[in-house]
């Protein structure tokens, strides 16, 4: 389309400093003028670069270069999509946690909020409230697919990405990670094809090779995600079964799909008959702006099976999460009868009573300039501290930079020479197979920022 | 050996009527004249049959026969070893749980502790304990393996099973389902063979569907538990990869292996060189005398895995189990962070805080004799009302009767005509694919047994 022709062509134009951090584009209508396109043409593009964080409106104003292209967003070691493969990663990440799940460090490798970044006057008040108002009940056992009143509030929530479901539609979880387990199950049989962006989170990779599946690689920008021409070209050459897909800011590289893309992906699937298990743990949580739109908000045909969970956006020790599985849905509840038998009550009741008192939205927009405030801050270190020819990227939502080192360093070593200083970063390998091993995952979840000097 | 030979023949005596309930057996030493065996052989023998719960020792006064064998336990419908199954189960179940989670019903489908069995009050002592001095700590993740306090505490409990292990040995999980697909998924691939007491508890039949196991079903004594002579000759049949048992009063039917089948089971194992999964969920739950000892007392090769929760002993909404896997724990822990991370926090620390307490051997003490009383009187009822040729057992723990109506009913046609009148109980075939058509499980778990009239 040409918006998208132009809007590219603005962007590197951007990027190559023809335009400056904080400067204003050229009004509509001038560059209609200069560009011999149309009004509506120039709006278009601008609002693609919008959408994809570049640029900002001001109001009555017009449009201006973002302010945080400070560091331009590199590629990662770019990735093939290479022969399916069967995963071996589990021991390895293993190995990682239990050797860093240790108060002495500094934890730049929990993509967690910590106290503070939770509402915990809040989360106290609902506690004692649902103890003294409900408290038997939260001795009972409540199996999948969960308690009624969570699942019509975590229905009600859904709207913000555009996602119109029912209450009965949702089945609670032991966390996203047990939404994802049970999403695969459902779809795929051992041996089966799952394509995943390359680099994603680690709990894909584990729950991959835990069910006997092989993994199809497949690369992501690390501004604009999922890189579908790979994905085309990786779904004619295998059958691949299920795509998983973290459309709203990736774990690791904050990766975001503009709706286009995410329709497109959708048409993709379609094409290509495979399902797309959508990971939105972290779509609440952007800096500014509206939330980003859910990929099953453009869903038509149940090609999208929706997890998410509350782990990131209100507090991990609930582990709380859900899916939306459509047509997968009774399979979704006969594997987690199997698997778990359901969640635990307290926590239920607990989200519950929250979601009700109406905390969330008040405690979202407190925390969403505190996460962006802390990479503005860490890009900033990286900037000035890290060695020459560092990349990082800068997500527009998250709390996680994606950085790149010079090519002599080799970021496994850096984690075991961090680590002896007590410093936890988590290294590029655990989020693909063989890449990566230059890159490292930093997380700025609670203000950890203003120390990351100390992370090299 | 003699001392089980005179053992059976005196239980044979006993079922004939020679010793009515009650009444006194023999002296040692009368008897040992009389068979002209030795003290210690009757000793032993007598030994066997308190531990069975035939008899029972009375200070200073010598042997009695149990007041509770008015019904004599019948074996449920013969199981030949069939050949090795893949299962189609789920549907099945799902469908029946999906129909009978209703409040308006009278559940004796339900084997988890209602409200009246829980110690509300000292856990909700507990719970604000928590909430005032660890408040903001449960609001972190707690991942595999689970908080240290909490597997301390297990590690201490698992003492009175006879089990001496360390705290790190114990991986805290969602309940003892998630503790057994864990186990399986650590010991067997996909096709593996897994054996079962048949019948079983159907979460077991779930797993092993939903991780594409194969079923080999293995007789069960409803009061002595697993017929080892049949699973011997399956063992040297096939190639069993794990036997998946509970010894101390099994899923539906409260049978109990005495210590000796116990290791017996154990050496059988080593021979044919596979894997115990032992379910102890009900083994705290015995009415009278000391607790049975867990198989994994008697494991010195690390064969068995142990899994067990707090879901029938204390409270089923906390949705907490454990695994003591030996030569799998990492695997198990690899495992869990692909299936669920791990649990949430607020349960952990609930369940820390009330073992520390010191209640659950009072609690415990509470429920023995009313789970007694109930199956008491429901058996009572089931002799008094239930039609001529049912068959019953008497479990010595727990709150589950396992029924065989007369060859005339089918318990699935008698399962929907209850439920019409909003009663549940769950039909036999639940517990075993293609057995039990004339049997049904009743649970008496909050003294619901008053209303069993209703049941039939």
């Amino acid at each position: 389309m040409k918006y998208q022709a132009i809007a590219r062509d603005l962007k590197q134009k951007i990027d190559q400093g023809l335009f400056r951090p904080g400067e204003r584009l050229p009004s509509v209508r001038s560059l209609s003028g200069r560009l011999d396109v149309s009004v509506s043409t120039v709006v278009a593009a601008y609002q693609l670069l919008e959408q994809e964080r570049h640029i900002e409106a001001r109001a009555k104003s017009g449009f201006y270069v973002g302010p945080k292209s400070l560091i331009r967003p590199t590629l990662p070691p770019k990735v093939k999509s290479l022969r399916p493969a069967r995963l071996s990663i589990s021991d390895h990440i293993a190995d990682i946690f239990a050797n860093t799940r240790n108060d002495q460090y500094t934890h730049f490798d929990l993509a967690l909020p910590q106290r503070e970044c939770q509402p915990q006057t809040a989360l106290k008040t609902s506690s004692n409230r649902v103890l003294r108002q409900q408290f038997p009940q939260t001795l009972l056992m409540s199996t999948s697919p969960g308690i009624p009143e969570l699942r019509r509030l975590l229905a009600q929530r859904l709207l913000s990405g555009g996602c119109l479901v029912s209450p009965e539609q949702i089945v609670i979880t032991n966390g996203c990670q047990e939404a994802l387990m049970l999403s695969l199950q459902a779809v795929c049989s051992p041996g089966d094809l799952v394509a995943v962006e390359s680099p994603c989170y680690y709990g894909f990779l584990l729950a991959i090779e835990s069910l006997g599946l092989k993994v199809v690689n497949i690369a992501t920008d690390p501004q604009h995600g999922l890189d579908l021409n790979a994905l085309e070209d990786a779904a004619k050459q295998w059958p691949i079964k299920a795509c998983i897909c973290t459309a709203n800011f990736n774990n690791p590289t904050g990766g975001l799909m503009n709706d286009e893309s995410k329709r497109e992906l959708l048409n993709l699937a379609e094409r290509n008959n495979f399902v797309v298990i959508e990971d939105d743990i972290l779509g609440e949580l952007h800096h500014e702006g509206s939330r980003p739109s859910s990929l099953k908000a453009f869903d038509h045909q149940e090609r999208v099976i929706y997890c998410s969970s509350l782990s990131k956006s209100l507090s991990p020790g609930l582990r709380l999460g859900w899916v939306v599985a459509g047509a997968y849905q009774s399979q979704i509840i006969e594997r987690q009868l199997a698997n778990s038998s359901g969640t635990a009550s307290f926590p239920q009741l607990l989200a519950a009573e929250y979601l009700k008192s109406g905390h969330f939205d008040k405690h979202l927009a407190r925390v969403r300039p505190l996460y962006q405030n802390n990479l503005e801050r860490a890009l900033n270190v990286i900037q000035n501290s890290f060695p020459e020819g560092t990349r990082a990227t800068q997500p527009a939502g998250g709390f996680l930079i994606w950085v790149a080192l010079p090519k002599k360093i080799n970021a496994l070593d850096l984690f075991e020479l961090a680590r002896a200083h007590n410093i936890c970063f988590l290294p590029g390998v655990v989020f693909g197979r063989q890449h990566f091993k230059r890159c490292l995952r930093l997380s700025f979840v609670s203000g950890a920022g203003v120390c990351c000097n100390r992370a090299v």
